[in-house]
């Protein structure tokens, strides 16, 4: 189906429920799956109901390893996608599965690729979306669209070995070619700009998550690259040199 | 989305698990399945497991109809696809889902049509097997290809979603209501961006053309949008602002 392939690791983001989070091992077991990875998960993988439904995806739950934050569980993966269950969602634009799920398995570095799910109740907060380049949503019944967390894992695993199937007819060479900046890259970079911001008052405190939050969807939505990373820090420098210069 | 609704029977052929039932409850809510069906189950709809697990789907337990055989099941349906986990069928060719499922919903005709899933150790028999115009199977890993049930079906539904929406008008909704910033607004913002980067000795006379390509493609590929020019202007004049006042 495709050449080598591509290590994809499954996200959990604070799983409640063993019987779910069982599912889903087996999920990644069913779906090729490289690693089973977790943020602050308030469900114990040891869960005798975790592994009754793993079954033979219970080596997924014993080798899961845990991270206190999205950003660090994401820290070695280029493309990253998330879901979402809301539809209304401004700052970055929902795709359907298979407009999105081609461009993740769409490279040829060796970096793994990740797929991040929300909290069954809550999904993902805004912040930890915006760590993604892309959002997909499964589109359901808008009288009750909200799915199971397992059965969100199914489908979206589903549409990417679909995907993976389509792969080997076409890929556009200039999308290969082109990695997104890594994402703790990226969250230095902001970083870098709210301080320079701040100090420059277009940033007041009160105002500086929700506009940095616009600056970070505006950069995502691009795929920032790294060298359009380091041109930004470029700039940041010179801007602070100026500042200070200006003063002598 | 379609025309209209053709009523879609969700079967369940002697179904086991509990958790299973209630989650294939809540799925046929989800994807406004018309109907549950069971034929001779081997758990109780009843069962407080599935009742906790079909949440808002709860009403599809209470209305189950029982049957005894699938024969009866499928009475009143004109197209009857059914699901089958092996690979090695030899009496009707296998689908994948994307193949076979745009033809159950392409029908003028007012009957019902049918969805059958098999039992979650040995699935359907070649005699219930033989009782669908189709079989598909999902495509999984070679190592462990067995789906639990619930998530066969939220594959299929889901699929069969696919398949009923029209590309042409139901794309995500927020794709469509953002439209880019105009050439001339962004044209504008990065001749200001030009001032300020050749200022403070970021850009020299002979580095700007190129680098501010950069910046301008960055850009484009966000699509950036009015208000985000808007934002770009914002901090432009803030940082100039800084600039000049700490010379005083």
């Amino acid at each position: 189906m495709r050449a080598k392939p591509i290590a994809i690791k499954v996200i959990l983001v604070e799983p409640a429920g063993a019987l779910n989070l069982g599912s889903v091992a087996r999920l990644c077991e069913n779906f090729g799956v490289d690693e089973l990875r977790l943020v602050a998960p308030r469900c114990d993988p040891d869960d005798p109901e975790a592994k009754r439904m793993a079954v033979r995806g219970a080596k997924f739950l014993k080798a899961a390893e845990t991270f206190s934050c999205l950003l660090d569980a994401i820290s070695d993966c280029r493309r990253v996608i998330a879901t979402c269950g809301r539809i209304d969602h401004g700052t970055i634009p929902l795709n359907h599965p298979e407009e999105a799920l081609p461009w993740l398995i769409n490279t040829s570095k060796e970096s793994p690729v990740a797929l991040v799910f929300g909290r069954e109740d809550r999904g993902l907060t805004n912040q930890e979306l915006l760590l993604a380049q892309k959002v997909i949503t499964i589109e359901t019944s808008p009288q009750y669209p909200s799915l199971n967390l397992s059965h969100a894992v199914a489908v979206v695993l589903h549409e990417l070995n679909r995907s993976q199937r389509d792969f080997s007819t076409s890929n556009p060479k200039d999308k290969l070619s082109h990695q997104p900046a890594s994402p703790v890259e990226l969250n230095e970079c902001l970083e870098e700009t709210k301080e320079l911001l701040l100090r420059v008052g277009f940033l007041l405190d009160h105002t500086a998550e929700a506009r940095m939050t616009k600056i970070r969807g505006l950069l995502q939505r691009a795929e920032i690259r790294p060298e359009e990373v380091a041109m930004i820090r470029g700039i940041l420098r010179q801007i602070r040199w100026a500042i200070k210069t200006s003063h002598s």
